[in-house]
C-alpha cells in the first residue's frame, strides 16, 4: 500500500537492532485518516470472506481494528489481553509468547465468552516480525474452534521469518507495508 | 447517554467489590457502531470547543479514542503507555499512577513528539473512578503545556470521588452513563 510505504519513508525511524519506529502514526500516536485508507484496503484484499468479528492484541492493534472494523460491516473487534486482571474473569482461552522486544514471555488471553465455535475472525495487527505475538492468537483461535479467514498486518519485517512460516502454513496474510531491508545506520529503508 | 445505559443494563454485570464489567462492548469486545454513537454525543457535548489532539491511556481507551477521533475532524490521538519499552525512548513525559484494580504503581508515559505546547487536547477514557489516571493524564498535559478542553467518560462511578474532584477543580467532564449506586449481591445498577 503506498500511502503506508510512503508514511513509513516519511516519519518513521530506523534504531539499531532493526527496530523500525512508526510511533508518529502507528502505535503511539495515530493517525485515524490512514487507519481508515488501511480498513478499505484490507477490506478489498479480503472481499468475499465472510468474517463475523476482527481479534486483535493489545495494546497497538486495538486502534487500527476498531476502525478497519468500520470497512467490514463494523463486526465486533475483539483484543486479547496481556495480563490478568480482576476484570477477566471465568473462563478463558491462554497461550504464552515470548516477546524480544520485552525480553520476556507474557501471556495472551481472551475470554472464552467473546470466540464462538464456528465464527469467522480476521486477525489484525500492527507489525508482524517473528509471528509470536500472531501464533499466540492462532492457537487461541484453534482452542476456540474459530476459523482464521485471513490476517491482516499494517508493516511486517520480510526479511524475519513469520511471515513466510504463516504463509506456509496456508494462512492467507495481507501486510500493506513488507519491509525487505533497513539499515540502522544509514536509516534507510526498501520494501519488498 | 440513553443507549449506554441501557446497554450497561442489558451487558453488563457487577461483580463483588464494586467492579462493574462492560466487557462484551467496551473493553474486551469493542462495539464500534456504540463507539461511534459515543463519539456524535461527545462531539455535540463539546461543540465550540477546539479540540486538535485526543488523548487517552492504554489499552481499553485506544478503541474508544479513535473512533471517537472521527467525530472531531479525525483529529490524531495519543494513547500514553503504561510500559517502558526498547521502542519508547527520546524525551518523555512521565507520572506516576496507582491502581486499585491491578493493586501497584504503574508509569504514565508519552513521548514529548506528541504533545506541543499550546495544543488543545481532549482526554477521552472507558472509566472514570477514583480518578487517578485521569489526574496522571492531567499532570502530563500540564507539563507539556497543553490545554485540556474536556474530559469525555464512557462510565463514570458516581459513588466515587474522581469525577467530583476533577469537576470541582474546573474541568468540563462529560461522562456518558453515570453509576449512583449499584449492588453485587443483587445485580442492580442504578444511574444518576
Amino acid at each position: 500500500m503506498k500511502e503506508l510505504e510512503d508514511r513509513i519513508l516519511k516519519d518513521g525511524t530506523v534504531k539499531p537492532g532493526d527496530v523500525l519506529k512508526v510511533d508518529a502514526f502507528l502505535n503511539h500516536q495515530c493517525d485515524v485518516t490512514l487507519f481508515n485508507h488501511m480498513g478499505a484496503e484490507w477490506a478489498r484484499l479480503f472481499s468475499g470472506k465472510r468474517v463475523d468479528k476482527i481479534l486483535t492484541i493489545e495494546a497497538s492493534g486495538i486502534g487500527i481494528a476498531c476502525i478497519v472494523a468500520q470497512h467490514f460491516g463494523n463486526v465486533p473487534v475483539v483484543f486479547a489481553k496481556k495480563t490478568q486482571s480482576i476484570n477477566l474473569d471465568g473462563d478463558q482461552y491462554q497461550a504464552k509468547v515470548y516477546s524480544y522486544t520485552k525480553q520476556k514471555e507474557f501471556p495472551v488471553i481472551v475470554s472464552k465468552r467473546f470466540l464462538e465455535p464456528g465464527e469467522h475472525v480476521l486477525l489484525i495487527d500492527d507489525f508482524l516480525a517473528n509471528g509470536k505475538a500472531m501464533h499466540g492468537l492462532i492457537d487461541i483461535c484453534n482452542e476456540a474452534g474459530v476459523i482464521v479467514e485471513g490476517i491482516g498486518i499494517a508493516v511486517e519485517k520480510g526479511f524475519q521469518r513469520g511471515g513466510k512460516e504463516l504463509r506456509e502454513a496456508g494462512y492467507d496474510v495481507r501486510s500493506l507495508a513488507v519491509i525487505k531491508d533497513m539499515d540502522g545506520d544509514k536509516g534507510a529503508i526498501k520494501f519488498a
